[in-house]
């Protein structure tokens, strides 16, 4: 199922030995500049912009056509102006250009013209041998190789691979999840996929000894069957993350207009994510929380859990969360009900699994910490779930500490943060 | 349905002319004199302890026993050891004391003893009129007779009124929601329930004018019957939002040894939600979210909602999210769609609901401000529903000057706060 001669053009993408950036001026706004301005942050030095009228761009030499630029250049990012970009495509592939990004919108999702003109570039790159990213997007990421696609992403590389839909939303998620100290590999914002498509990225990443985690949101899958297949082998290997828009007749209508993508009925996808390992999730939050949890926590030897909670009912309500998601609660050993004995007050309180430390667990962090240290050492124990409603920041440090000395897997929660 | 001889004597208990605290002492840890001091920090005045070995608890005096208290007192909370507990019931009757909240635990939820002690006490209180709260609760929160039962909540009132069958769970939520600006009219950890219980409460907060807003968190119930009655009158004036907890068959092992509740299956569950008129939530956070809606905005004109957002994904997936709530997309006006036509960039944009204001949108908070004023003037759109991935608070100050001008309810959300 992987195509390797597409898995090494995008390959080329990602590790261009120059740039060009194709529409970027010194008007107010233009976005062209704005991207422009996220390789030099990157520290990406042959740089290029093509410009009708402009000399220079953030310091960056313009010329007026992508031919008369002298070094060398393997990816075009287009901001230009719908009607030019045929004639761009064309310019890129005769400077032997393998990679173009094309940003513009007002193709597929637009109308007819802008059909018209997206299957013109389609037909100019493929008699060149030329790949195209969007149109209709936010182009690529890769701080190892310093592209970016927008200001102020991070420089540092990490293990998470994304694909979106969305370019905005990838961006957003880049910068949200940045701020809980996740870094990212290689993020692509698919547009239109009038050329490389979701199936595509999937290959590559699937691959990319760069990446381990991947995150994809997805409206409509343009060879459904190859990207099932796809997932299937990867998930095995790597996590796949998937936010599915479109869901609903109306979401779906939305989605064509957006990127022109025909998004497929809830039953179809509810089946997908059943037959392929994918792991589903419902909003940008619970994105959010799986990527940490596969990006901070080693994979569990097993599925069975031990809750520990100050607070009777969050117990009760995480182990139905538990079970629901089909995890099992741990079964403690005998030597463990002694200790948890010992440990635990002996009213108002439970030492069965759900753990309830009780209302003194509020003042007293070292019932978290004894119950853990006994948690850790019951073989019977796969993960440590362990919550509160909200963590002082001294009492947290001194729980945090013999978590990081239990051999299971541990999970720490405020329920609310205020 | 509605018990207004039990109203009426819950209404003495929110409103006592004096409390006493049984068994707080200045032993470190004490929980008692914690609770103690959340009526100092209230400003209750007429407060006594009873407590055999201490003459003074945080300058409150102590007494040895209830009777020999002088005052008028209504209100008794007890965190004495449970086999005290039945002698401490008798003395509070005959001082003519007519509610007893009993924090103790180690009662029907422990063990064989626990439900004899737990028995006993309820026939003391039976046979003298006085009525109980608890055992194994953290007792009440009026804030406008000023009782509290713990120390740093808020001393301002609100229209939020709440029974828990988790105590700590509902102090944890009044201080979440206190950070989010909501105030509290009465709020009941409810306990083993040995007499009065949530149906009771419910009734109460039913026809309390303080109240308009009712959350719960459930574990069992024990009026099964009058309890869905109650819920279906007077969901119909106030919302009742309720988390319910041991829906798995785990959870309600959990739930028995918690509270000795019995939980009921979730289908029954299911069916109890969909016909009363309650809001079912599964979350801590989605508690949260549904509270600050009710509290915060208007209830909307009709179930008509138009998005704007600056991500086309994201009104995507937010249109499936609508949906899937059972509300209508808005059909815009002839005159809004001209409008919008005016005011969005032509492209990588649509106007049509779900409306995607485009990458512009981040930086120009007018495209957001112009969008919303035209919006707000259709009457085919009973909402409106503003989304981006975050906001600058420059940015954000500007939106929402223009939100508190126009007539629908709008609703304006950060997905991801970074």
């Amino acid at each position: 199922m992987k195509d390797w001669k597409t898995i090494e053009e995008l390959e080329r993408i990602f590790h261009p030995r120059g740039v060009v950036v194709v529409g970027a001026s010194n008007s107010d706004g233009n976005l062209g500049r704005f991207f422009l301005e996220g390789f030099i942050q990157l520290g990406f030095e042959n740089l290029y912009v093509v410009h009708p009228n402009e000399q220079e761009v953030q310091r960056v030499k313009a010329y007026a056509t992508v031919r008369e630029i002298s070094g060398e250049v393997d990816l075009a990012v287009v901001f230009s102006p719908r009607e030019t970009v045929p004639q761009i495509v064309r310019e890129c592939t005769l400077k032997g250009i393998k990679g173009v990004v094309i940003c513009t919108s007002g193709f597929g999702e637009k109308d007819g013209e802008g059909r018209r003109l997206e299957q013109e570039v389609v037909e100019i790159a493929r008699r060149n041998g030329t790949r195209l990213i969007g149109p209709n997007c936010v182009g690529i990421y890769c701080p190892s190789s310093r592209l970016a696609n927008f200001g102020f992403l991070p420089k540092e590389s990490g293990p998470v691979g994304m694909f979106s839909h969305s370019g905005s939303l990838s961006i957003m998620f880049i910068i949200a999840a940045a701020a809980q100290g996740v870094r990212f590999s290689k993020v692509v914002s698919c547009g239109n996929e009038c050329d490389l498509n979701a199936a595509d990225f999937l290959a590559y990443l699937g691959q990319d000894p760069e990446t381990s985690i991947i995150l994809a949101y997805l409206e409509g899958v343009k060879q459904g069957r190859r990207f099932c297949q796809l997932t299937r082998e990867i998930s095995k290997e790597k996590p796949i993350i998937v936010w599915k828009g479109g869901t609903t007749e109306v979401g779906a209508r939305a989605a064509a207009s957006h990127t022109g993508a025909l998004s497929g009925s809830a039953a179809v996808w509810e089946a997908v994510f059943k037959q392929t390992g994918m792991i589903k999730v419902d909003s940008a939050e619970e994105m959010l929380d799986y990527l940490q949890a596969f990006y901070f926590l080693p994979l569990p030897r097993g599925n069975r859990v031990a809750i520990a909670s100050g607070m009777g009912g969050l117990g009760v309500a995480t182990a139905d969360a538990c079970i629901e998601s089909g995890l099992e609660l741990a079964q403690l050993s005998a030597h463990t009900g002694r200790r948890l004995e010992d440990i635990v007050p002996t009213v108002g309180t439970c030492t069965d699994n759900p753990i309830d430390l009780g209302m003194a667990s509020i003042f007293n962090p070292q019932l978290y910490i004894d119950t853990i240290e006994a948690l850790g050492k019951d073989e019977g124990v796969d993960m440590l779930l362990i919550t509160s409603g909200s963590w002082e920041s001294d009492y947290m440090k001194r729980v945090l500490a013999v978590v990081a000395e239990v051999e299971v897997v541990v999970a720490v929660a405020a329920v609310i943060s205020t």
